[in-house]
């Protein structure tokens, strides 16, 4: 199996490159890595400019050499350039699995609202980077090569499931690239935001007409949240309960999915 | 003129607005100011809880016997209670007038969507604190009295025209709050955001189908940005000039508006 990784929103290390590589050969016999060059370029905020990166996406995503699309890191970045790059994919991307977060959530989305098949939201290359980040990777190698059910979030039911950031999430709403997510479970996960952010989002999101036809929100983890001066005091799920309550979404409890080690696979639509 | 004053997000100090009195005592002879005590109130991260700022609100914009309603400031927080306490103003509501910017967008924005037709952004009382504050306290005050011409924001032409804070904006789009801005040239201004984050949400509001139909946006003021790392590489008009000629929406320069004393009264609607 050729995995082809890209960066498209910001860059990452040679070294982590390296470390992901080694640690695919040591555990995943069947797997080659090919970390495109683009994913080190740097370019003000970016890995590269973004018809550098646009065209680094679109050439592993068309190369049917290629079994999976792996998103190299998250940041901020794929917005600028995924209405663009999906319109003008050719056949062989629609047969690819498409794999990463956070940031990746925008072209995950444009993605997923032009029916491409094989999406999910789960742990990137340079998530190696975290305290027990081979964990990570190595989930994610186990569920891109061989589909292991122990990758999975363990939650996943019958309705056909989606998972984004909260701050992604929000900024795509009524753009191009919002996916129809009508009879489906939605989970959410945020990191680095101020909980009152975390709150606003949620009334943008729980505030969208379309967003109501959710099977149901399930809310990941909200790590590395910055003080709140003075304390919010209401915590994520208090958060998520309140809105989805207002919005008469079903709130479905908690997602193990997150900025973090123990970040599950979601694959989108139906299990 | 009575002007009546609450707090739809966060509170204010007493000595705030005893300075504001004594200011408005000082050079507007006509005017008696009425600061709401729920605007001391103190709930978590609000001016008292989401019933008790809703029901101020409502109790002031109901009021025949004031002219106007002003927000004391901004902050956080009039997104949870705008839509029920607009759907629940009687007649003596429509015929105010209601002044403020930044997280006061959201009752400004479902009031212009209700129709009503006395609105504008512009300086608020906890203004006074900043530097050269009583400036901007003054000109509201001339706007609110005298409807002073100088009080203004310079470059309002033929188009009606409505101003908001990008982040407030962004929040807003697809809900019930979202007014119908088509034809309208719309001013932003930001504060305190990273510049990727403003480059995130020109992405989300001009990628929204219903605000390509504005006359064009117009650049406020983005202050108080924390520092990019890297750095983003892009100034504000940069980014604002790049995401409205993605779209097609005239980008018309900038506008004398933002977080700071020199911010100008923008009425919504035609000059």
């Amino acid at each position: 199996m050729r995995i082809g990784i890209v960066a498209p929103s910001t860059p990452i290390l040679p070294a982590t490159a390296e470390r992901v590589t080694a640690l695919a050969a040591e555990r995943f016999a069947d797997v080659e890595l090919v970390f495109h060059p683009q994913c080190f370029l740097s370019h003000r905020h970016f890995a590269g400019e973004d018809r550098v990166r646009a065209a680094a996406f679109a050439e592993v995503a068309d190369d049917p050499g290629f079994d999976a699309l792996w998103f190299a890191r998250g940041g901020y970045g794929s917005c600028r350039i995924a209405e663009d790059v999906i319109a003008g994919l050719g056949p062989a991307a629609r047969d690819k699995t498409y794999l990463g977060y956070s940031d990746a959530g925008y072209i995950l989305a444009g993605l997923y609202r032009a029916g491409f098949p094989h999406l999910a939201h789960g742990p990137m290359p340079n998530d190696l980077k975290r305290e027990g980040g081979s964990a990570a990777v190595e989930r994610a190698l186990a569920w891109l090569t061989r589909r292991d059910p122990a990758a999975l979030e363990p939650g996943l039911g019958s309705a056909p499931a989606a998972a984004f950031n909260v701050t992604v999430f929000s900024q795509l709403l009524g753009t191009a690239l919002e996916p129809d997510l009508g009879g489906h479970v939605l989970m959410l996960e945020d990191v680095s935001e101020h909980m009152y952010r975390t709150d606003r989002a949620l009334f943008h999101i729980t505030g969208n007409t379309a967003v109501r036809d959710l099977a149901g929100i399930r809310l990941g983890r909200c790590s590395e949240v910055p003080e709140n001066d003075p304390d919010f005091g209401a915590s994520e799920e208090e958060i998520f309960r309140y809105w989805c309550d207002r919005a008469g979404i079903p709130y479905l409890g908690r997602a193990d999915i997150g900025h973090d080690a123990a970040n599950k696979v979601v694959p989108f639509g139906a299990a």
